[in-house]
């Protein structure tokens, strides 16, 4: 029986991991693969409503630890109820944010313990780390304008969008040394592409590193 | 098809929670319904690494709602490996220790918010609340001098055993406090009684409250 493979897309507000999700999926559809794409946080019934209870702001002043907890909270139901059946069911798995934010936001940006929060993060996947995992790099000033003109007149900045741009910068150092890590699994793609050449050099990647194969 | 029944123990140290359960895994198995018993905190693969990593210790020092947080965690896991799976395939569950347990040691004991975590709870759970939930009642006093009885020469004393018999106290009402508040849920057993009379007691109520439909 054939085994579903597990990618993550990481990085920044605005550098296009929603519209790299669904040309991955268009792609992949068309080679006989059609994946599942998913998000974190939220991504199953539980995990959404803890989404919700995340962004209410009322978990936010217990620190970046219980943002932590939380986030893997929500995880382990994802995980649970949706990554682990469809994997097994030979399914592929397109995941918008996954360990990496959690390492990134919490971790670098919110100053969490790093082995602490690498025992939670074990405990959380439980072995189920991503087979390749897209950083999409952008230079913050850049992303931050996108996620700008995306944002609706009405719509609130999002929490992240406003802290400050020393802030995204140190995010965006935190995923490249997350990529000089760990390279037989991350994969760091320019942002700055056009969607369709962004789209391409991903593929390119994807076939390189998680050979399809006709038989599976 | 029929729907499996969720029983759970609470109560505080040394109260006889898993004496009980396993006398009314015996009786259900007589009447044709081999229960599954659990426990909380663990019970599945996943929630026993979190057990693990809340008894290291390290948790501890981000404060009680870091605790309730990674209990939840473990109680998402669970409840979605184990008890769900298991009460849909008509099976019945008796957990030692669930949601009550939050409530009363993080919740009153640790003074975390009770809306919040009226809330946590909400999203962790998802509607699965206990049918029947059998609180064990007894004079601290005599529970703490149970405890220690049965702890072997070279084990040290257990954090919640090291507590003062004013916690234990505090502890043992705040118990009578969920009894009084969901009384179709919760029946109070006075746990000084001998083991048989303990079970009997339990399975009197359990018979009461949750008929044993032999067509089902």
């Amino acid at each position: 029986m054939s085994k579903g493979r597990f990618i993550t897309l990481e990085g920044g507000e605005g550098a296009g991991k929603s519209t790299l999700a669904r040309a991955l999926a268009e792609r992949l559809e068309r080679a006989g693969f059609p994946p599942r794409i998913t998000r974190e946080p939220g991504g199953s019934v539980k995990a959404e409503a803890i989404r919700e209870l995340i962004l209410s702001g009322r978990v936010r002043s217990y620190g970046a630890f219980a943002e932590a907890l939380m986030f893997s909270a929500a995880r382990i139901d994802h995980i649970d109820s949706l990554i682990r059946p469809a994997l097994e069911r030979g399914e592929w798995v397109i995941c918008d944010r996954f360990i990496d934010s959690t390492r990134v936001y919490q971790g670098v940006l919110g100053q969490v313990d790093a082995k602490l929060l690498g025992e939670l993060e074990a405990v959380t996947i439980a072995g189920l780390m991503p087979e390749l995992t897209l950083i999409l790099d952008l230079d913050p000033e850049i992303g931050l304008a996108r996620a700008a003109r995306r944002r609706k007149p009405d719509e609130a900045v999002d929490r992240f969008e406003g802290e400050t741009l020393a802030f995204h910068r140190k995010l965006r150092q935190a995923y490249l040394d997350i990529a000089r890590a760990e390279p037989r699994r991350c994969a760091v793609l320019d942002a700055t592409l056009p969607a369709e050449g962004l789209a391409e050099a991903a593929w390119r990647i994807l076939r390189a590193r998680l050979p399809i194969d006709a038989e599976s």
